[in-house]
């Protein structure tokens, strides 16, 4: 019988593990910059979370964990995504009464979409997003999309630009669907069914539709910057302004909506180009939500702003740049037993290195010289350190520098005051 | 309308969360140190994955979360454990072929078991822990051992113990499960439910059961030791000698069997006495399992060893000792902004600060300086960096000392110059 792992999922393992571990100490590192702590919420939740009324994107509609355990009543939904879990919890926690706002957390996980597997599109797959809630300031806004750009540039991605938009306050918003609905009326029947949808929901996202991109009338579209009223216009220019004085390179797209409905004012990505294919790829992408909050029981007009980038993609986006984040480390010593008889002495030696701070291994299947040195070399070891029935009879190592092939003979006890100078 | 938490789990975030990393990252360092990698494998998995035949085991036979997905015929169901997902892995990606066997792994995250919440005891909860797989060695088996004790030492728990049993090789096993049948036959009728299947898929398990615990009778059950084969009494013997030569304290307890049906040989616990509670809770437990490997279509005959500890439970143990593991740290820098037109200069600095590697924050509320001052406080940062039109104009900064109190006026250029020699 054979067992697989399911389909659109990933195993990571030895060497690949060391690049992820170095992603997220990255990642944390920057929030600690930032002063954003980390906030862990559950893996599944009730799925009204998540399946928001009226909801249009796909994400809701389509991809969805969703599943009712036998005997209970309690629809769980896997989380598709980092930002309603972490609302729901700022406000079940009275976060919003904190003296400081904003409260700043980010989150690092597996979230969950049964969509088509693709590269870099797996079905589990890993975000890392932020979130800046309970302040509605267009610092914050930039605050976070330098946190972004500074992240994906201290990576090592090159060609990188942040893509930006306003989607407006309320009632710009409302303006520009009742302007789209007006305007692609009589184009209704020739729309993708799920544009169909959108058009009754909402009809901003059907600017973003794959299938529908191409036709000739979507170049005509209304456009937001038409819609907005002065107190939008103003805010995204203090938003764009703000990133000019700080040096970070933007393009203004007005038909950037993304994928999902309750955002509000800014709203933008980053879009990395590969220097080699040539390709370009959105591996971030965030905006403020002034409805969220209030949505979820916390206080009107209470507003957030975040982003999440996809890990996948990320790594995805290095290897194609050519950057290993991080290799597996070498071992400090490898203790090669020469004589079974020894073998307990040798052990006692291994466990006394790494109770004293050195990364260490040795033999445990009893192969010869040539099998324990060809191990020693791929474990990429400093020193061997050999020990056979004279070595244990006299307490002595023989410890073999790998570099230099200087190899001496000490003492058990002095094992680690060698060591420590040698790394010293 | 109100939005809860699932019933079972837990939210995690700010003060929290920095003990939640201080623990991984422990963890993660003894891992380093004995040269186990990390293994990352998918949240869900095929349901067959853990749903053994003829398992007895309460987890999976009433605490699992499975389902099926609409339109879907397979059978998933989110990992309750991690040694199955990790043996699967090491099986489909034929890690066994690896020249260096033991392979080493370990992993760390979410599980889920649906049973009723209890303190210490989630539906949602985390474990750490290893698994050393493909080699059979009372070597590998004390290593793993030396491990879990260094890690709850060094951790700063006092009272710890290992418990220790083996089960024995596949023939004593087998010979003592037919002792034990014809042992409780008599007491059929008097045993629970849950024992009464027990007595047909795996005998050994009526030893642990919680409800039949105290009946006379079972004070007087057959001892797995009086049913060891010279091979299994031999192999066991090695692993207590290694133990006593590292002077790790051990007792050996006959009737302890672990709650899973795969081990053979070792088996252990972890107990912590919590010195001034003197309540006693098992806070890591694992065992040798010699068919896991060749059931999930491995090589015949290849071993395995491995542990787990509940990370939850890791901290409520330290909690109860008064172990605080880290405290959220404080910021570096405050810049405090004493007029609004000055805000951008301010932001400007800020950005600056961080792009030099200090942890810094501003107000973005627009509070009058004494709300700003509180604030700087509860930051607990050591540096406050006052910012008016003043300042601007004059393209400098006033920058105090919070612990000296001592106040200086410096130009915008000195700023990163200043900071590097105060923590240096």
């Amino acid at each position: 019988m054979a067992y697989q792992i399911p389909r659109g999922t990933a195993d990571v393992f030895q060497e690949k593990s060391y690049s992820w571990q170095a992603l997220e100490e990255r990642l944390r590192q920057f929030c600690y910059l930032y002063n954003y702590d980390e906030i862990r919420t559950p893996i599944f939740e009730h799925t009204n979370v998540f399946k928001r009324e009226n909801d249009s994107s796909d994400m809701v509609n389509k991809e969805m964990y969703t599943f009712t355990l036998p005997n209970s009543s309690t629809s769980l939904t896997l989380r598709p995504e980092g930002t309603a879990g972490t609302v729901r919890s700022f406000v079940e926690n009275k976060m919003y009464a904190n003296p400081d706002l904003p409260v700043k957390l980010y989150y690092m996980g597996p979230m969950f979409r049964h969509e088509r597997p693709q590269k870099g599109r797996m079905r589990i797959f890993n975000q890392f997003g932020i979130e800046c809630l309970g302040n509605k300031s267009p610092y914050t806004d930039v605050e976070s999309i330098v946190l972004a750009f500074s992240i994906l540039k201290s990576l090592g991605l090159k060609d990188i630009k942040v893509c930006l938009n306003t989607l407006g306050d309320d009632a710009s918003r409302n303006a520009y669907r009742e302007a789209l609905k007006d305007y692609f009326k009589p184009y209704l029947e020739d729309l993708c069914s799920d544009c169909k949808r959108r058009y009754q929901q909402n009809p901003l996202r059907i600017l973003d539709c794959k299938v529908d991109h191409d036709k000739e009338y979507m170049k005509h579209a209304p456009s937001m910057k038409d819609y907005l009223n002065e107190e939008s216009k103003k805010y995204f220019d203090t938003v764009c302004q703000l990133l000019e004085t700080l040096d970070i390179p933007y393009e203004v797209d007005d038909r950037l909506v993304r994928g999902l409905d309750y955002y509000s004012h800014t709203v933008f990505e980053i879009v990395s180009v590969n220097s080699s294919m040539g390709a370009q790829s959105t591996v971030l992408a965030g905006g403020r939500y002034d409805n969220l909050i209030s949505y979820f029981g916390g206080p009107e007009g209470m507003s957030g702003i975040g982003w999440a980038l996809g890990m996948e993609r990320i790594l995805l986006a290095l290897e194609a740049e050519g950057i290993v984040l991080e290799e597996k480390p070498g071992l400090d010593a490898y203790v090669m037993c020469l004589d079974s008889q020894a073998q307990t002495y040798a052990f006692e030696i291994l466990t006394q290195l790494r109770a004293n701070g050195f990364r260490a291994d040795m033999d445990y299947l009893q192969r010869g010289f040539k099998g324990q040195f060809k191990a020693v070399a791929r474990s990429k070891a400093k020193f061997a350190i050999l020990i056979g029935s004279n070595e244990m009879d006299s307490q002595e190592v023989s410890i073999k520098n790998i570099e230099t092939q200087v190899q001496t003979t000490i003492s058990r006890n002095e094992i680690i005051d060698f060591l420590d100078k040698e790394f010293d």
